[in-house]
């Protein structure tokens, strides 16, 4: 037996043999890298325990889905025992597909992905697929073509529905970890649920023939509601903290400001991993991304505090020194007053000189990457639409709009009849009718009284 | 009211006007250095949980001490009422010195110290004593010679002893938090103790005219038994963990080799800080000292992975990609004997070649940093002639042994008259006994054979 | 000090000098007769863990009342400081208040409650006033009236609204400390909130120039949604829980055939405290009253088990040896029908002859003593309206309704304006719309397939 | 799947198919009957918390039986797999020997059993045994004669040794439960210890060809140390609290007195149950006794506190109204000194009439039923020269002495050799050198001055 000690699992146990697969993964310099990537990135500025890694992280969502497997064999109700031995036939499948799950993060994520335009998941199918990783290789010598399996599963095009869903799904073993690591590393008292009780009562049903992760409908309704509620609230005042959304901004800005000195052929100091996806991401060689990591960022950062940039060198001031922008809820506003407000406030910017203008931001920390039918309204019908006019040409560009199609949370009666939770739980329906999205804008402090003054007006 | 959420403590709470110093305090530059500096520097390579940073350890000393404080206000019995208005007299003296009391460690603080031949002790005191600092400004902002009582609390020779004590004694407020922290952290069972019984039992009491933080007889003598336990549990499972060592001692092998390079004038990329700090340490500035942080020697251990330096490059190699050293423990052997295997292993290494020879390490935990008479078996005739003997020109320099001198645990009892725990307690007794020193030698996996051959003749 | 160290709170310190008055009721006959009823009447058989007692709920909840004072006390914003100052010259009182507030409940309060038709707060605002009485006696040596004062407090018409509303409100410490215990003992992973930051939310507030007891409305919103759902799911999976209905139903039936054959001067074996109080509640004498509790009804069921007459002994037979009664869940049926369902298994039940017709029963487990507007849909008109046709003679007969009126849980913004947390919460209006209210009837088990059949035609 | 939720293990899970027997004897009842009865007994009185009932301990430690089967399942390291096998192969017998161990226990069982001279595991045995028994219906049920195998594990004399270890031994599963479930129940924060780490290092070794519990040497030996610890501080805070052992003594006094009474043929109002038992207990009727419950008890000692006998009448009045003995800690004195004291306090009470002297008594609550090696010092020479003593009739006379002569915690080595952990752990025999036994007077209050006046002299 292999054991990790854990703050949520207390004891994570490998077994040296059967495992032995999962325990070299763990080894592989793609997977080490993740010790050096917080999983929360900036939100230990705001909470300060939150210091934990995507490493502990992936080992969580490993051993969980090796938890659930060993909880549904148990299981004698599960609808067409074929699920059940899918799952566990693809045991090595599920357990590989939920440790390396986010490999391909960068450190920051979003605000990388916001400079390069690549989203994490796409380097994620790349470093698992590419022969040169480790990897890949250890993945291949279980079995030829292994890697490219597990990273189907992670793009959810994997015929293996079961495993599909057990590793993303609205009752996956992912968030099932971040939910209660997140919650404790953080402090916050949100975010924890009983995931004892939750482990009771999943189980494996069947919905218009395709396999569904859900839950007991009689003892599963309250667990499930308080698990969507834990996801509303950790979104609410964790993942949108206000400080925690400035910071990144400020981090955007300096990658942007950085990628830009880059492609005017500025002279500045960068160090050849970051200077290579800044200029040309989409061609970007792999092995220079793997060498990405928060120490990289962070020690840059504090560099260009001497920056002969004045702008990037005032940014990484404010980054490393904590003069963070000034925000303020706008969310009462309409779209076109708030644009109003924006602009008066550049020009405002313009005028006092200096970088002040390229302060002002709108942030609506509900869009893209966090969209969630049980988190944000939104009309299945839209979704639904909205799935169908992708037309990908490869599997893997259908990765975001797939998972958008099958979040559902299903309750399964004891005749085996799915339910879908928004229906059967009208708290459920109010958690997307009480507003999450909201509209805040950052400024420099210097900018706060003409703020005040511009709100004054529009009472 | 500002909080800070805590895994350890849930609430820390410091109120915006009363507590003002402490956070004027918490935003200097020095202490927001401490959020890049982990509180348990490798040992989350052991235990992936234990990232957490020397600024949350700070934050969660601070508020013990308050807590403290308003725990001795309820009390009645606390002899000679002049004690108990001493702490309170002096509340900023003592929350100040809990938060700064660590503000001078350095990156993987063991294995820096032993490289520059400074403590971080010593850092400590020039932080808060150089007026450049803001932390000496916010100090002295409070009162002139604030800052040199604070130094001097931590250095523990301010004649208000009660605050001394509190800060640094078997009692304190660090080892109450880090013991909670570091456990909480690694997920190690073990470290856990009863704080809130601890903070229900804890008193001042008097020995020989001198104030001491003690429990109270009746209701403190299992505590303190099970404190001293949890101290030992952590030293002999997280602190001293062989993989941990094994990592420092390749740390202070990288630095010692950079050192090398550095003072033998060859070409080797390092940032200024780490140079001159390595080159002249005693008389490094600072400011530059200030700059030093986690991020930044990782970030220069990945640089120096592509090192023209052979054995730099190896170093970093093994530690970036955990190609660490093997170890066997030794504890049986005499110091001769011992002596005798560490000098075969160096030979049969230098036989070999490459810097297999300089990998050939003897590690006993047991020494200086850590030594304590609850854990270590020492007579107190010993430690107090070793105290007499010091004769240090500065104050500053008698700091370690000082603390030495008064690591006593007592027991006051109904007449409030002193017990020393060691003699109350026959386990306390037993725990030195049970060997807590160990000799591991550590080596490449290259020679674990030839060790196989001399340890079997010793058998 | 004295201390009692509980599950739930840990340390529970009361200071033998400021709190001498509460140590002394404490140590009364009739605070001590609370030991021997359990909080939960029949539900540690369903949960079999929950043999929390009385007791310990009322020391749990006159501490939450200290630590409530403590909080506020370091509050600067509480609005008109003499709501706090109300607040802390009436210390005593809302201590005292807490302590007592349940000092009349009989054992299995409901059962009882509905055979003697005598609402436990009446036996403890007599209990409290009784010139006779040990905790009448130590309130009076505190001060002349004051044991008034308290029962006032008790049945809410005590002018010291602050005290009153900290007793009995929707945020009361009543509440907070059975949701806490409740959940704990019985393990059941709902019931649990954030005590931590409840009690750092907490203020108090003016409404219609009245004071109430309220949170922020920025940190508070979100527990305050979490409390109303952790009560939530205690009603529906512990309070309701058909199994312990069932033996509920069992008990009342058993005092009620007991009552009936005293009435009726049949010859039978039953307690002086019983007799007295079946055959004429409205004028027995509290100290038989005072003599009941778990233990003597749980003696004379087990030697009822041999009583002569049939009905009871089977009856008993019944509570001692589990052989409960069957339910069926009946909510999806109209009131009509309900009834008609009823009527066939009564007549069902009378043809099979025996005691089979008088075990049939319907069971609505929302009404009356558990009415609260944010579990149960009810509009606030209707509320309104039947406090103001109660005309009482006796201010404490009003004593349920008045609870009625004030039962909104309030947020209080910035500018320190009172909102209801019903508009303010999409989820907490949701709750009420996710039907709690349960229709189940209750039937012996031979009867099922009977059921059955009548069930299969209504489809 | 039946489950339990439980506020020390969470989810207890049974199967409905696999698990049925278990399921099946919960029912019975017999088992039903340990809901009745107090694991603490007196405990309440000093913990108000402590209502926990017999009936989930051993719920509990059926359910670590079910837990620990699973975890030795998945070791390879087993010496010898047959002791796995055997396991396995005795799931039932293991699983009904757990969940029944406690069966035969009366309420307040110390008392009871001083006052018959029959000790519970007699009448657990015969329980089992006998055919009328629900129990043993359904135990023979499973398999002509698995009563009288499920009677020999309890009685340890059955030849498979593996299960005997796991249901009484140093490591098993009934002190692991009560250890945990008394401390979370009593508030104390001693008695716990970190079961899971405890079920990650247990494994069955073998000692001189016979197969015992233990745990892997290198990772067990601190939580072995932790867990006798934890059952010292336990013993000394909680199980020897000197208010419940003085309840004890008047509860003793009580039934010895309605013993006297009824042999004397005096009218004394009793149950039948406990006339008989109290009377003729060598002879009593199982069913008689099965009747008795603390229920019962609590009734009859409120009922008594009328009786016409006056000294019945004060001893039930003093438990029933807390007017318990004073007690003083005596420890210090020789025997001789102590009898001494004894007797002098005996005449006084005899001076002072009433029933004075009858109240005064010594308690030295280490002896009988408490002993173990590693609690108390005694030479093993004494314990197994005692073993060698006893010569039994029927094989279960032996069962107390058995189970010291292998009352040893086992640490096994790489090579699988076993270490007594006393020799291992200085710290544990350092626990024995630590007094545990404690020698008080009990006497009544009105003695206090007198006893002092005593002592004065013999300082």
């Amino acid at each position: 037996m292999k054991i990790f000690r854990d703050p949520v699992h207390d004891i994570i146990r490998f077994d040296k043999e059967t495992d032995k697969l999962i325990l070299d993964l763990i080894e592989t310099k793609e997977m080490q890298r993740l010790r050096y990537i917080k999983q929360l990135g900036f939100s230990s500025i705001t909470y300060p325990g939150a210091e934990h890694s995507r490493f502990s992280h992936s080992l969580g969502t490993a051993y969980l889905a090796k938890r659930i497997v060993a909880r549904l064999a148990e299981q004698r109700g599960i609808q067409e025992k074929r699920w059940l031995k899918e799952i566990t036939d693809n045991y090595y499948l599920l357990l590989c597909s939920a440790l390396l799950h986010d490999i391909g993060h960068a450190p920051f994520s979003h605000a990388f992905e916001n400079v390069t335009g690549i989203k994490h998941e796409k380097w994620t199918l790349q470093i698992i697929n590419n022969p040169d990783t480790e990897v890949n290789q250890v993945l291949e010598s279980h079995r030829k073509g292994f890697a490219k399996e597990v990273a189907d599963v992670i793009a959810r095009v994997h015929p293996c529905q079961t495993v599909v869903k057990l590793i993303s799904s609205q009752l996956d073993v992912d968030r099932f970890d971040y939910l209660l690591r997140d919650s404790l590393m953080t402090g916050a008292g949100y975010g924890r649920f009983d995931l004892e009780w939750m482990l009771h009562t999943i189980t494996i049903g069947e919905v218009d023939g395709v396999p569904e992760v859900g839950l007991d409908f009689d003892k599963g309704l309250s667990i499930a509601e308080d698990f969507v509620m834990a996801r509303y609230y950790m979104y609410k005042h964790v993942y949108f903290h206000k400080t925690t959304r400035g910071v990144e901004i400020i981090a955007r800005k300096i990658l942007e400001r950085v990628k830009g000195l880059l492609l005017d052929n500025e002279k500045i100091q960068c160090p050849d991993c970051l200077e290579e996806l800044l200029k040309k991401p989409e061609s970007a060689s792999q092995s220079l991304y793997l060498e990405l990591n928060d120490s990289i960022l962070w020690y840059w950062f504090h560099v260009w505090t001497k920056s002969h940039d004045d702008y990037l060198r005032e940014l990484c001031n404010r980054i490393v020194n904590r003069k963070l922008l000034k925000s303020a809820d706008l969310s009462r506003f309409g779209p076109k007053e708030l644009i109003s407000i924006f602009w008066l406030m550049k020009e405002e910017g313009a005028r006092l000189g200096g970088n002040y203008a390229d302060y002002i931001e709108i942030d609506t920390p509900s869009t893209s990457s966090y969209s969630d039918p049980y988190l944000f309204k939104r009309s299945r019908a839209d979704g639904e639409k909205e799935v169908k006019t992708v037309e990908g040409n490869n599997a893997y560009d259908n990765m975001e709009d797939a998972k958008e199609a099958s979040e559902y949370i299903f309750l399964f009666d004891k005749q085996k009849n799915p339910h879908d939770l928004a229906r059967a739980s009208t708290i459920i329906n109010a958690i997307r009718e009480q507003k999450l999205e909201q509209q805040r804008l950052y400024f420099p402090v210097e900018l706060h009284k003409y703020l005040c003054t511009i709100l004054e007006k529009r009472r």
